[in-house]
């Protein structure tokens, strides 16, 4: 491990790129500086991963965990409609943390910062006697008066969803059930994943989905550009999953919302019920879902960047939302995502 | 506790005053939205307060934890002569905290923050299965180009300190000395204070040391008249003791300093040795140490709002900090206030 604080000050200091002009100070004093552009307003965003409830040592390599902890609030700031720009970085190190897990941890961060050009710019740093906690605050920018909200969706618009849903909570179910030691191409024969729309093997497929999990991309570009052009009315960011957070997006707005099971775009079981519920309550998807008005919806492209832009649903004036299937049949879909208050209890009872 | 995560939102809507016309969007969406007055810069700093490593159940109430977590930002934002605007709290919580351990943080938190005019904007929130974690961000605000840094001292220039050092640390050793169930009264009857240069009794010195550390006042009234008379050179704030923080402001200067045991502003116990300790290494004092070019020391008044101002010290151009007794005798001041890394080195040696 790091001797001092200082020498753990100056070893980020030189990982952490730099070249802002507008970073006025960096790490190593009391508190960061930088300047907002003109015209933008400022975006900050704050979400924490803790050891054995965001992620496990068992399944997440220290990459990932980094990759993932800064993932968490890009998505937020791309839900907005917004650019990042600085990140700060609190790590809570659990005494039983190897030097090794360190170093990983901030590669995977900082190869996802340089990705998106966000600069770590501070943070703070503490050896736990419990698990590694992490949290991590995100600075972006937005063009005054364009940030995109949950509460401007209106009865009538299109529901809209970006990418592919359930794919994450497929690749943690898969890194779940794999023997310890085993490489991927095992990992095909324990699950079942039927056809592919997309026409990959079964051991592709597993390992598309294990990649979702452990390296999602945040839409940053995807935001950006639906608030840049106006086509979006509200949005929010999947990562408690589709149920919990299009509630979120209905009680925010006052409306409610219809979703039409057969156009979610989920991965392909031998069990569509299971299919479907990864899709509503999976989570960590990291994809934006968003409110059209029909009047608009011409000018929205079916793809950007090669990614599908899916009308999945439509918001209605009463105020539940309810999921339409295929049989005509209508049923309320409740938040069944994760809720640390919700699970809190149940471990209870 | 509460039944889930929005019922904990509206909660935290409610007891979060706004008003303030440049905060665009708080608590409640994907991110908080806010704007940065022109012609400032922004200020960004995080400190986590960790239980059992910042704070004990047994000797902080959480009125008090809540206060001291967000004391620790501000005083960051003091040291570079910002003012302090918004926070964001991300708020670990133990499986085992009860739903009043919550009511008496925030209050704690909120009250420090309506009394600095900080609106809390957002955070995140988690039931976690060990200790409570809670990391403060705070977003603040200074005229562009007049922020102070650790590493503006040079040689020759005076070094002061605001306030008192070591009350803090003698609060928290009686804290610790206090029978469980005792009042304040029994706590002057176990520590020994000896004579106190501002005459006060003995109980009253404990309670003050006390009050010091759970309730420590952040300098930013102080820190922003500094910098906007450009008074002083260099400046940090006093979070981890005298001798951590004095060694890092000349090592980002690249100098050296030495201090004048004799005018340290210490308490007075019985062993003189015992109470230059607790000055020189007892941190959470939250005081400003700042350096003074001798041609500017003239315009510095004795007081600030009442607060002393107390030339302890010059910085010197030897690299090295040292210790001036008032027998003439010399020697090394090395940092023994709390380093993460270090104390995790000792525990396992």
């Amino acid at each position: 491990m790091f001797r001092d604080e200082s020498e753990f000050v100056r070893w980020l200091q030189t990982h952490a790129p730099r070249g802002d002009p507008r970073l006025k100070l960096g790490i190593g004093d009391d508190a960061a500086l930088v300047e907002v552009r003109r015209g933008h307003e400022l975006i900050l965003t704050t979400d924490m991963s803790i050891e054995e409830v965001h992620f496990s040592p068992r399944l997440h390599a220290p990459r990932s965990v980094g990759h993932r902890a800064l993932a968490r609030s890009l998505s937020d700031i791309a839900a907005m409609g917004g650019t990042p720009r600085y990140a700060l970085v609190s790590l809570a190190l659990s005494r039983s943390a190897p030097r090794a897990w360190v170093d990983a941890f901030y590669k995977g961060l900082l190869a996802l910062a340089q990705a998106f050009k966000v600069s770590l710019i501070g943070g703070d740093t503490a050896v736990v006697p419990g698990p590694t906690m992490i949290d991590v605050l995100v600075a972006g920018e937005v063009p005054r008066g364009s940030a995109l909200r949950r509460s401007g969706a209106r009865p009538g618009e299109l529901l809209y969803v970006s990418g592919r849903l359930g794919w994450s909570a497929l690749g943690l179910r898969l890194l779940k059930s794999q023997p310890p030691g085993r490489t991927l191409s095992h990992v095909a024969s324990v699950c079942t994943l039927g056809t592919s729309r997309l026409l990959l093997t079964e051991a592709a497929c597993a390992a598309a989905a294990i990649q979702a999990h452990l390296y999602p991309q945040p839409q940053c570009a995807l935001g950006r550009y639906l608030a840049a052009r106006r086509l979006t009315t509200a949005m929010i960011d999947l990562s408690d999953g589709l149920s919990t957070d299009l509630n979120r997006l209905c009680e925010a707005s006052g409306v409610g919302a219809r979703v039409w099971t057969e156009r979610l775009p989920h991965p392909y079981l031998e069990d569509p019920h299971d299919s479907l519920q990864l899709a509503l309550d999976g989570g960590e998807d990291y994809q934006l879902l968003f409110t059209v008005d029909p009047r608009q919806a011409s000018r929205l492209p079916a793809r950007f960047r090669g990614i599908p832009l899916r009308h999945i649903g439509e918001i209605t004036r009463a105020k539940k939302v309810v999921l339409h299937q295929a049989t005509g049949r209508e049923e309320t879909l409740q938040p069944r995502g994760y809720d640390h208050f919700r699970k809190c209890k149940e471990n209870e009872s």
